[in-house]
């Protein structure tokens, strides 16, 4: 097998002779795997620059043949690449390599438009009509919303006197701790850990967990992860707090956050002295213009599965962000809160991948274990690291010492992945019957976002409406919701209920009851 | 048996009808604990102010009648409560109420001079002769010193490339750590736990922890502990990043800290944005006159076990700075960061239990159990309650839960009991090892300080030094050593050789084969 010979097409770029056989080892992993191993491969070879901005790919067929895989095989990776922002493509007319940070300068937005593959909102909408409906343009601000508003959590709700139901987003099944699986992981733990390491710790966290979760996120989100460069932290919020002291120092006022978003984000920076300024969103990430006015030069975003909207970010906004960050010389902290769960397709991999030097990449356990456990991680760039290090020792000294080695013998021994699946599974399963029962008792109801997480936004037809009576009549029946004008300051007046609906803390009988209570209180089909 | 009609003498007080029989429940405890239940009756009449301030005591002798318990009980009983600063007493003249803060006006130190009982410096000395002369008065400015100056701490210097023997202070013994017992606990937490508690913590703490603490404390410590005024956090230095930032925001910009100290307080502080101004003390603790002149409004201090000079405060220090605090406003932080640790007597109680309204009191796990647990502890005041929560929740929405359920089973089971007269044992007869090799290997080395803690100032006489020279062999030889130089201002120029020598993390027969080593190497007697 010899490199194809169609590799430099219409837009050469300063490319030189790319080595398809860069590509070969992927061919090389077991079936099950291959489709993934070319994707680690391809974006390697992108973020390596050994692929240089502005190199055409060949077409899907050659490929195919020059490698020996299925075409679909390759289609899938060009696909998942191009949505992530590493490749762009037209349709019908070629795929280019896009470049990230590391592969040189030609990582700019310009060019090609029409992205193939980008992921919009709308994916996995047909189970109940009305698609498109519910696109998250409406919001308000609010304050008490999103994960961890509040304070003393409880599981999703339960013991909340009057709720039946609660349907706020937030949590995940608490029931889906694996008990005996981390019991074992402690007894081991305790069995073999040196004297010395229940010393005081080193405040970047232990090196065991820091290299099982840099190959873990690498494997799993597509980032560059160094575990040099990982802080274990005691989660987003915690990385949120950090990020924000180190960027006050450095003498900014001002964070950039989703409109709608998580006003969390907002309140963890403003405990650092810094303001928010709200940044709207469109459908297909945050909008250039006014990001561009605003004047930060930081900003907070969830590409992946934005909250709350429930949109990936398409390619474009991606680079456009990144582009941004480094006219300005700027920050864009990336939370990462739930992106293991998406059951359409792959996940889309992290914007940190694209340019480790200016996206810090924050993540946690809080959606796959246990917010409880108050375990997460951030990919700090080099220029960073000290300072965040040194804020961390400050803090708190490091993150507890135990915790930190379950958790790495957690990922090493594959229990970690099993968890995911087992989430998976069961969320998948949730969000189904979220989805089949609004459309059995609120016909006309729209569901908007990608199909992942752990909520969705509900767009119901104004007939059940207006919203003060909706929300009022579901609370009198015990339905706990939480309308989406809580999470940004947009307030449309066409009466529709725009709800953000959290399930995967509940059955799926229990979701079914809460719609159909929900539909009795309002006039839906009971 | 009746009130005793001797009580109010002389310093006849606004006391009324003092009721002695409120002291006759600790009568009924059994015998083993009667010494204890008396003390803490004592201390809690005191504190209602069902015991005014000016009252005057009955005699040891007619109050041991009036009980029907023995004279020395009381007598033990006074000497205690008048070193914590609960009472006054003129030798020969007799004892008077002091007065904690609840209990009125009268917490003056003014009036009786000659406490009964103070503890100073010189405690414990008797073993290695040359008593008195190592008082912690000649120190200096350093960096790296004291408990977590580090970063990436291992278990007291073990595997430090060219050290045999490591004594610099800071971390107890590792290899102490329950492990099976923790492993129970862990165990059986797991078994028990409601899902719900796996969701996002309440930032002060688990319930049934901060109850579990609120009672530890008040019976070890003599605090005054309502569990709805404990916050859980991750251990003193945390404490002092909390208290920085929350004192910080109402306008403060520095904190005095004691010198000699520990440069960490400073490094905490310095990270909320509050200056540190060292304030000098003397064998008794802070000096009143620096510290009025000072201007700060918040200090940070370790009166039960000053670090690094190893005095206790006198009474009439703790209760001048409770005035002071008064006076000025301003708040206190105790550091108790050894507190359970004391060889000869009962601990002196936390400052705390006089003015919990002005002091903020700190502890933690970290040298009871591990430093690597990151668990600890703060009581604080009403009026800064709020605020420190609120801060704690954007740091990092609260400790990690099942940690916390773990502690709150152990601390209820009776093991934290156990492990705190483990190392008792363990680390007094380590101290009284230390003492003996001084003794033996270089002798006319005073040991200063009360017999408590974790480690010993030891004054080396000239004809071992110069320092410079004492400490560059000292290092040759593989004994690592601290000077006392390290932890403040003061730079005395006598010749002598101040060390700050951490023992508890050593073998009895490793203390002695490091003091051999060290003497081997400057000149005493091998």
């Amino acid at each position: 097998m010899t490199p194809s010979g169609t590799t430099s097409g219409g837009a050469a770029g300063p490319a030189g002779q790319p080595a398809w056989e860069l590509l070969l080892p992927a061919v090389g992993a077991p079936a099950r795997r291959r489709g993934r191993a070319l994707q680690e491969a391809l974006r390697e070879a992108v973020r390596s620059g050994r692929l240089a901005a502005g190199t055409r790919l060949p077409s899907t067929r050659e490929l195919a043949a020059d490698l020996g895989v299925s075409r679909g095989l390759v289609t899938e990776a060009y696909e998942q690449l191009t949505a992530e922002g590493y490749l762009r493509g037209e349709r019908g007319a070629g795929t280019w390599v896009r470049g990230a940070a590391r592969g040189g300068g030609g990582a700019g937005a310009g060019g090609a438009s029409g992205v193939v593959g980008a992921v919009g909102a709308g994916g996995g909408v047909g189970a109940t009509g009305g698609v498109g409906a519910g696109r998250a343009g409406g919001a308000g601000r609010g304050l008490g919303a999103g994960r961890a508003g509040g304070g003393a959590g409880t599981g999703g709700g339960v013991g909340v006197p009057g709720v039946r139901v609660d349907f706020r987003p937030g949590t995940p099944d608490l029931s889906l701790f694996p008990r005996s699986a981390w019991a074992a992981a402690q007894r081991s733990v305790l069995a073999r850990l040196p004297h010395r390491a229940l010393g005081y710790p080193d405040p970047r966290g232990l090196p065991e967990l820091r290299g099982a979760l840099a190959g873990l996120l690498a494997r799993r989100r597509g980032v560059v992860a160094d575990p040099e460069r990982l802080v274990v932290c005691s989660g987003v919020a915690q990385a949120s707090t950090l990020l924000g002291f180190v960027l006050r120092a450095r003498g900014l006022r001002t964070v950039g956050v989703e409109d709608p978003g998580s006003p969390e984000h907002g309140r963890l920076f403003a405990s650092t002295g810094m303001e928010t300024v709200w940044l709207p969103l469109d459908g297909e990430g945050l909008r250039p213009g006014p990001l561009a006015a605003s004047g930060v030069r930081a900003v907070v975003v969830t590409p992946s599965h934005q909250f709350p909207s429930g949109i990936a970010w398409s390619a474009e906004r991606r680079a456009a962000l990144l582009d941004w960050a480094r006219a300005v010389g700027g920050h864009v902290l990336e939370d990462d809160y739930d992106g293991d769960f998406r059951y359409d397709r792959a996940p889309v991999g992290a914007l940190q991948g694209l340019d480790p030097e200016r996206v810090v990449y924050a993540g946690s356990v809080s959606k796959s274990l246990a917010p409880g456990l108050r375990l997460g991680w951030m990919l700090v760039p080099e220029e960073l690291l000290a300072e965040v290090v040194e804020r961390k020792r400050t803090m708190d000294l490091g993150n507890p010492v135990l915790d930190q080695a379950v958790l790495a013998e957690f990922v090493t021994r594959g229990g970690y992945d099993r968890q995911l699946r087992r989430c998976q599974r069961a969320y998948r399963e949730r969000r189904d019957a979220l989805l089949a029962a609004l459309a059995e008792h609120l016909p006309g109801t729209g569901v908007s976002g990608i199909a992942a997480g752990l909520h969705v936004i509900a767009r119901v037809p104004a007939r059940f409406g207006p919203p003060e009576r909706f929300l009022a009549r579901a609370a009198e029946a015990g339905v706990a919701l939480r309308p989406l004008e809580e999470y940004g300051t947009a307030r449309p007046e066409d009466g529709d209920v725009r709800l953000v609906i959290g399930y995967a803390h509940l059955s799926p009988s229990t979701v079914a009851e809460g719609i159909g209570l929900l539909a009795g209180a309002v006039g839906g089909r009971v």
